[in-house]
């Protein structure tokens, strides 16, 4: 007998969330077992709040779901909400409600898009769910985030566009402050609170150009302000201008976050402290330090949502993922969708693992990763995150400006 | 009888500069009446440090040209160098040093592709000529500016490419902030110092797309805080998620820039003011004011070299003018190119005028491109930008990165 599914949307977006989206959809569309496909406006918020629409019939209209693909963020709307713990009483009322929202509309396949802490939301649903006796509903994961952090996947979808975005524009602005001959140093700030992943790739152009920042600093590493000084005391005398990509999770050896003094120290709903001001903080620093030019670029929300340029292989993989969710949801409930990478060639296949082996968990840069002086990436890193950027996606234009997929509420 | 060719760029880099340095060398190399195409490394500061090589050689092999079209930020390097007054008794050592350099290798056309203050430049070189009774050279100015404030030309070669990338990215960041449910302020700063016309580009979303910033910013019309306030509120009346776009040089009734206080109020070498915090200053402010998430996203470099997004018809008028630059050498002494713009259908031809004419004003945004209220552009402005993003640029990839092209020296 069919079944109805959900699929939700979690988390900070990404450029290709919604490609996942578009693969659980059409996967969905085509699965025997599957009947309507519901979409969750602001992921379990909207199942709260009998806020949905049927997403698999927006989508099945014209060029939908190619446009869905190339759109950057949520479309269906995200939530940063985490659930009460699954044996906890004062929780109950919210379980109580989810799962009378699925009863209701004979849902029988949970799709929830998400990173660390949606699989966390994965994860409590299927305990409530065994721990109470309810049968008959899948709760499958599906990774996102630009982050690459989460375990027992060998990239995460969306992080390969980002990677892309942001090694492109680091040889941009290697190529833009090269121009002058004056004294300058240049501190890109880039996105990765606990993993350096983002600011890793940022040496890729070391790989593919001519050019290539002097350092990379990753969260991975104590962060050292004398050290840090006497590097760029070195590279001024290769070159005047020196560029540096920083993590804007650096810490210094007592904890504290480098760009911590600059923010009111705010946390999101998880408690993850709310960080803004690395590179500016570094900027007054090397100011005084050296009494030279100085100037901070933060990549900002461009890192996680410049869809204009996506990896190819990226955005085929993270539709893969989707895809191989709806299709295998029957055996998968409690799992998140895996990539399994091979080289030689390049290629991935997904894989199914329970999710609570993966909730909560981070992969940090491993240390074969990191140069010995700790102020740069190795070149086994770049050989791991060279294939993620590859592949140019053939993003459809209307008027000068990429086409993107609106929901109808 | 032939003479040569140097060919140099000032002022700062943008992403389509390039494009116009390989119009002039592809332009010069087919004049008949240029024999050598020099490049001068870091505009006059090469020229009078005897730093130049032979770019014309060096474009005509393989796919140079091509590569260099695409390539972001001036390859020949670039200077801020404000020359002295012709007649200023100081300054006369420069000039007979730069003329003597020009009579040593037989230059009888110099190209400078620049902003406002290279004009300046190529005005005053042309002046010491003629009151010096020096004859036999051409001193001819090429466009370049994200800024669109020259005076005498439709647009300028830059600007579309920066504007391309300014309003696409505003319509990521319309996307990514629209995702959530609670209530929060994005504050997007765009470059433009004393234009508008970058910032005005923020709202070309609103023509093509279903999503816009509330409002937009721009330096011609001064800042009132109470009615920024009262602007938000509106909007919150409407969506949770305000988004604005402001110029980094929006300023109070005073004559304030609203971003002076979080900088040293460090000038450059033409005395403008070196700004850098007008979107932090207003986030910290609307925090304050409104007690909910806000945050600000400074676009920062990318916008003047963000050359993975360029608008293709930005880049061929950029090669077209440097070429037309070239192939009118004998005639256009003492001239900038400008572009004259026809409608239905949309069309650039070149016409050469008087650089006096042009250097040191600024072509600011008019009064009927801006709304009554003075928080947003018109549809006249947008109908106006809107030809200036068309077309995509065809960018060769080299392993997953735009291929660029780097002048050996």
């Amino acid at each position: 007998m069919k079944k109805n599914a959900i699929v939700g949307q979690s988390g900070g977006p990404t450029s290709a969330i919604n490609a996942t989206l578009a693969g659980v959809v059409s996967g969905a569309l085509e699965a025997p077992f599957i009947d309507k496909v519901y979409g969750a406006l602001n992921g379990v918020e909207g199942i709260l709040n009998e806020r949905f629409v049927d997403i698999g019939a927006q989508l099945s209209e014209g060029d939908a779901m190619t446009i869905l693909k190339q759109t950057p963020a949520a479309a269906l709307g995200s939530c940063r909400k985490k659930l009460p713990k699954p044996d906890d009483e004062a929780g109950k009322e919210i379980y109580e409600k989810l799962f009378d929202f699925f009863a209701r509309h004979n849902i029988g396949y949970f799709f929830y898009i998400g990173g660390n802490d949606s699989m966390d939301t994965v994860a409590k649903l299927s305990a409530y769910a065994k721990a109470n006796g309810i049968e008959g509903i899948s709760f499958v994961g599906v990774p996102k985030t630009i982050d690459n952090d989460l375990e027992g996947t060998s990239q995460t979808p969306g992080f390969g566009s980002a990677a892309k975005f942001i090694a492109a524009t680091m040889q941009e602005i290697l190529r833009d402050t090269a121009v002058y001959t004056v004294k300058a140093v240049t501190i890109v700030e880039i996105m990765g609170r606990d993993a350096g992943w983002l600011t890793a790739s940022a040496a890729l152009p070391r790989l593919i150009s001519d050019v290539a920042p002097d350092y990379v600093y990753l969260p991975e590493v104590v962060f050292d302000l004398d050290s840090f000084y006497a590097d760029i005391e070195k590279a001024f005398k290769k070159h005047p201008n020196v560029v540096i990509a920083v993590s804007e999770g650096v810490r210094f050896a007592d904890g504290r976050y480098v760009g911590e003094g600059t923010q009111s120290g705010a946390t999101d709903a998880f408690g993850h402290k709310y960080l803004q001001g690395t590179g500016k903080a570094l900027e007054t620093l090397v100011k005084e330090h050296f009494g030279c030019k100085v100037r901070s670029v933060e990549l900002n929300l461009p890192q996680r949502c410049a869809a204009h340029l996506l990896s190819a292989n990226d955005i085929d993989e993270s539709f893969g993922a989707g895809k191989a969710a709806a299709l295998n949801a029957l055996t998968v409930s409690g799992c998140m969708i895996c990539y399994e990478r091979s080289d030689d060639p390049y290629a991935i296949t997904y894989r199914a693992k329970d999710v609570s082996e993966i909730a909560n968990k981070i992969r940090k840069v491993p240390a074969e990763f990191i140069t010995a002086g700790g102020n740069n990436v190795t070149d086994a890193c770049l050989a791991y995150l060279l294939p993620l950027i590859q592949g140019e996606y053939a993003t459809i234009y209307q008027n000068g400006l990429p086409k993107h997929f609106t929901v109808k509420k």
